[in-house]
């Protein structure tokens, strides 16, 4: 294997490809936007040259590169190597990526999902460096996890392990997206964050945040900017997240028992806005010792952690 | 390390002490109560004797046996080999029950929680035999759980992972002997089927199971009885037990996403009752292929695999 490597970040809005060092450092990359409605085989043949670029601008064939791993929104098969149906890919069914990778590129070929990837990111290059049993969350859209058990990546039979934004956390709640209620993602994802603030607002809230756009389009990115400017509902809205967030992360404590867990995701990097109310939870619910073995941190690799994620995926 | 150990089950009201082969065979075996009102230190007496007991009526000395097992109520210290504060051992705190062991018996000795031993008893032994991801759930007075991770027993940084019973389900629900609000064992334990029986009973509903006990006295045991006998509403609340399961169970598909669940405890064996509304419950909530690729059986090895899961921690 060589000690350089090539990442694939495929996202619902853009594709970032670049190629990584052994150490997790990008030496170059470039960002293409996904276009998702255009289809399965427009995106990869963006996918195939956008590889291409990385390689032929540092001046490399498939031969000076130990592999291409690639990050992909699930459900996937990271065995067999295949995507299927992603909500925000339109149009993809049990596409075989790494088999056309493969035809394209003679290389170690490896897929796995998104959450997953960053989750080796930051275990071997970020946060959860020369730790066993570390978890990766993202809160953002949605809430998605990875687990590294013993050092080494845990996905289950199926490729579905660590989908903590899907365990219920009120079987009452409302219907998520997976089809279940009350998920965990269903309170505490950038997507609720939003919801909850729309309602207040419907329901006729004072903030500030009707100046930032029509109330049908506020967003937690709002919430936050408000926050920051001492808005009280807003404010409110952010411990709240704090409070679901601890109730989600007692569960991931209850079953993982980990070492560490690192949030990254955009909410989740707007941790230290909503950390006190979300350790106020977690202390009213979380087993003694499990509490306090674990650390929670924010993911470290920002911005290119989806790259050096699926980079890392063959490392 | 020899080819026969000595397996401990240490429980709250019986301690159960025997001689096991490498075939999960106990090969002899003695109960004694454990009276664990009397403390630590009689308890810790009878241990001592059941071992020496069963060596003896085998035969055998130390030398003869590759180790000892023993299975004990958390919370406590793998690593360290304490027994902190079991709810139903009262008085103990922090006993060195494995140092205890090694200063009698110059063996191999191993400590691990009772979920936990018997996880590894039914996965060398039982349901789990040739998996690599299999979760061991125990349903009685609480719920508790023991995880198989590529062939090798997960128990986290504390001895803690695995606590199924204690992921919240219901953030407003009832509160838990652990601190917590609506954990999975409020609802779905054989404490909680009680529970809901006797509010049933007193809000005045009929029921052969007036006849069995005291209003105030009805337990889990009556209402499977019940529902034997075809009694309303005691199949009413074995059909909610379904659905409740299917709730937890649920999350620890979405959690683990492993090959097997083997269900033990006087609940979980009564799992013919309510396994269609528990699977009914599971298709409601579960990601498809999760619960596709997952087998939810009954645990096999029955009365004995606490005896034999703590025999099996040496093995």
């Amino acid at each position: 294997m060589g000690k350089i490597v090539c990442g694939i970040d495929l996202g619902g809005t853009k594709i970032n490809t670049g190629i990584v060092d052994e150490n997790g450092k990008v030496l170059y990359s470039v960002k293409v936007p996904t276009l998702a409605q255009e289809g399965p085989d427009a995106v990869v043949k963006r996918i195939l040259k956008s590889v291409n670029d990385v390689l032929d601008h540092s001046n490399m064939s498939t031969a000076d590169i130990g592999g291409i791993g690639i990050g992909s929104p699930g459900p996937l098969d990271s065995v067999k190597g295949i995507i299927m149906e992603p909500s925000n890919l339109p149009g993809w069914k049990d596409v075989p990526i790494v088999k056309i990778l493969k035809a394209e590129f003679a290389a170690n070929i490896k897929l796995n999902n998104d959450a997953n990837a960053a989750a080796i990111g930051e275990f071997m290059f970020g946060a959860g460096r020369g730790l066993r049993n570390f978890i990766y969350m993202t809160v953002s859209t949605g809430i998605g996890g990875g687990i590294i058990i013993n050092g080494k990546l845990y996905d289950g039979v199926s490729s579905n392990a660590g989908e903590v934004g899907h365990a219920t956390i009120n079987f009452d709640g409302p219907k998520c997206n997976c089809g279940s209620y009350g998920c965990f993602e269903t309170y505490a994802s950038g997507t609720a964050v939003g919801r909850f603030a729309r309602e207040a607002l419907e329901k006729g809230e004072e903030s500030i945040m009707r100046d930032m756009a029509p109330v049908g389009e506020i967003k937690a990115e709002h919430v936050f900017e408000a926050a920051r400017q001492r808005d009280k509902l807003a404010l409110r809205l952010v411990e709240l997240e704090g409070y679901y967030l601890g109730i989600g992360i007692a569960n991931i404590l209850a079953f993982y028992n980990p070492e560490m867990i690192a949030i990254g995701g955009g909410v989740g990097g707007q941790l230290d806005m909503y950390y006190d109310s979300m350790y106020e939870s977690l202390k009213k619910r979380a087993l003694g010792p499990s509490l306090n073995d674990c650390r929670i941190v924010k993911a470290e690799l920002g911005a290119d952690l989806g790259l050096i994620g699926a980079a890392a995926l063959v490392f």
